[in-house]
């Protein structure tokens, strides 16, 4: 069932508060089947705010309003349903017992600006807000249900668990929740995505609504249902996709690929090491971000400099002099030197170009050797990712972590990435 | 001047993504005094985006439309204007010529989905997207000029600053500029610095408009004039302001810690070394942020497991049995090994509980030990941070950061970060 959301706050126009609520809103929702279609965010400006209920009150069964609830001069909404519905304030006498029992249990009277939270249409009724002084409202406007919730967020989490979506349930005891797979891909982009979706799978089912989230690292595809009587038809679109794009398939949900690759490390009892010269910690910080980490983690270099690639891991001063720093020798027996330093058995090094500067003809910026594996059996690949040195430094982290994962499962070959041409190593380095 | 935002995409409906962008759509253009006044969203649905553009036209000079400029099919912008505006859509060639360069960079063909990206409305001008391959689109609708941006973040901060900005400028001379200082404090809550004004700083001219953006780690401090005249004025409350909290505000704009930090050290010809248990290559990451890090930056340790603290580090091990790996011997020893290793004169060394497991009575989850200084002059302190292992991994990086910032700046102070009760280490460890 389609609703719609309103917003209120100078602090969401101003960009001062990035808008959290209406994501948690969203999702809280959708589970029982009820979905923003549309959402509408303005300052504290009654003649606005009234003009917009009245206007989506017009298109939708019901409204959620978040925000205006609080004590002060600027907390408009009670004021503006009475405006709108031409109902008078009046002190409600729950809203009045909470506030109250708020105050006491703070050890405060009640002041004027807590007793202002007690004035609410004449028909309205309360939302308990079991966090805050604040109560929720819930009002019927011609054909429209609106639901007033607060925006202080644990605020506004609480009352939607406990009265808001039992009022939507009770006034729509139709709705029924939808079925969402979501899978998360590395290495591929939304558009490549789709054209092969296109191509591979020309018999796709109406049943089963496909839609992606772009991220950085990862892509989202979801696979979405509205009857549980689809559900072998969505699992049969999966099993269809994982042929023609399974290899790029790291995990679903909230996976990482930093959790993904210590879930695969514990499982083989493994140990790992990072050698990092241009990912400067970011590889590390990407696997020590999981909880669990330090079970299959235990040493990670960060050798930016040649003297440390040399002292601490041991590289041959002669390797870096004769092929430079950025080269499959140098990589490769930094990956040594941090499986032998740290007595791992699974490493992952990289030796690249972040830039903007220290690009030559022979290695520009963007440029990155990688090596990959364990003790006796490193592999290692030359890429090219010519963009900017932040995204560089992200898209060189998760790709190296892919490739470990991709090693874990048994294979070493290096898939075509984001379906670059691949740079022949010869030429470029 | 009131301007109107119309951002549309699924994801923003379902939740699935946190909406940043018209937080950094108001603020970016609120300097140049254009105010977003109206924000609307909805999902990828034609007629909803084509009946939503014509309502908010009417009401104001300008609609900035985000999101549904990509080459998937959910992408629906180019065909709402066309249908809004009854212009046929037409392949541009500044569109075209854009899309074929970008796609020749990355080494592949254009295929269909790039190249639907290049048919627009007939009279469409083409805003510049320097990152991706979605050009914007400015078009004028009846009195309102309809400027269309990429829902990707970066792509949409590259285009705000080379394209929206000009063309709003150009569409609105009159719009006056409002003068912004932005200073950037780390250790300091929003509310006390709210406080600490409204107390210190009686006398705060009303000319001078305080906001405040609470971000993490850094809080961002607005200082607001409309008119040039006051310029004087600002630049005392700026003066009082550091004269009460100085030493919190570590830089401005879009100044980080990592930046501020390499800096001092490139002034002072210092060379910085990490050894970094619980932030786990964190902090070498906020460093190897910033291009030119090398120069000041050779080695960093991800000293995670006791093993390599004694056989990397060469931390006594007997420290380790006697103390706990979490203490002030260890984390010492930790900054001595550090320097040892890597020839450097500057040292962070952190050792703590990040979490959710691990913690003990004596050291409880959020517990963290660091060390920070220059050779033969290690300071050391405790802190607790039990906020959860992402915001600990962040908080305590930073704060290693900032200790090291007032190390370099004369000051070996701890100061009362977050206006937190101190700790005894006596009791705690």
């Amino acid at each position: 069932m389609k609703i719609a959301l309103l917003l209120t706050g100078n602090e969401l126009m101003t960009g001062d508060t990035v808008d959290s609520n209406s994501a948690m809103i969203a999702q809280s929702l959708a589970v029982q089947g009820f979905d923003v279609a549309h959402k509408v965010t303005v300052g504290d400006d009654i003649d606005l705010i009234i003009a917009e209920l009245d206007k989506l009150a017009a298109l939708y069964p019901a409204i959620i309003i978040n925000g205006g609830l609080g004590p002060t001069v600027d907390d408009l909404t009670s004021e503006a349903l009475s405006l709108l519905t031409g109902e008078p304030l009046v002190e409600n006498p729950q809203a009045l017992a909470h506030v109250n029992e708020w105050c006491e249990r703070r050890g405060v009277p009640a002041n004027a600006a807590n007793l202002k939270q007690t004035m609410l249409p004449a028909s309205a009724c309360v939302l308990a807000n079991p966090v805050g002084s604040a109560v929720g409202i819930a009002l019927q406007y011609r054909d429209c249900l609106l639901l007033c919730t607060p925006g202080v967020p644990p605020e506004l989490a609480a009352m939607l668990e406990v009265s808001v979506l039992s009022a939507l349930q009770l006034g729509f005891p139709d709705a029924s929740a939808r079925l969402v797979r979501r899978l998360k891909l590395f290495g591929m982009g939304e558009s490549s995505l789709q054209q092969i979706i296109a191509d591979q799978c020309p018999h796709w089912p109406t049943e089963v609504v496909v839609g992606f989230r772009a991220g950085v690292p990862l892509l989202e595809l979801k696979l979405e249902i509205e009857d549980e009587a689809h559900l072998s038809l969505r699992d049969q679109c999966e099993a269809e996709l994982r042929q023609v794009v399974g290899d790029f398939i790291v995990g679903e949900n909230d996976d990482t690929l930093g959790a993904i690759v210590i879930a695969l490390l514990q499982q083989q009892n493994k140990q790992l090491t990072l050698a990092e010269s241009c990912t400067g910690g970011m590889i590390a910080s990407n696997i020590t971000a999981i909880s669990g980490a330090s079970s299959v983690f235990g040493a990670g270099f960060v050798s930016y400099s040649n003297a440390v690639k040399t002292n601490v891991l041991g590289v041959d001063a002669a390797l870096i002099e004769q092929y430079g720093a950025v080269s499959e020798p140098v990589v490769k027996a930094m990956a040594e030197g941090a499986l032998k330093c740290s007595e791992a058995n699974c490493v992952i090094a990289v030796s690249g170009v972040a830039g903007p500067d220290g690009g030559t003809d022979d290695k520009p910026v963007g440029s990155v050797w990688v090596a990959w594996g364990g003790v006796g059996a490193i592999n290692t690949h030359l890429f090219h990712y010519p963009v900017g040195r932040k995204m560089f430094q992200t898209i060189v982290s998760a790709l190296a972590l892919d490739l470990l994962r991709r090693y874990l499962l048994g294979s070493t070959e290096v898939p075509n990435y984001y379906q670059r041409k691949r740079l022949k190593p010869e030429s470029n380095v």
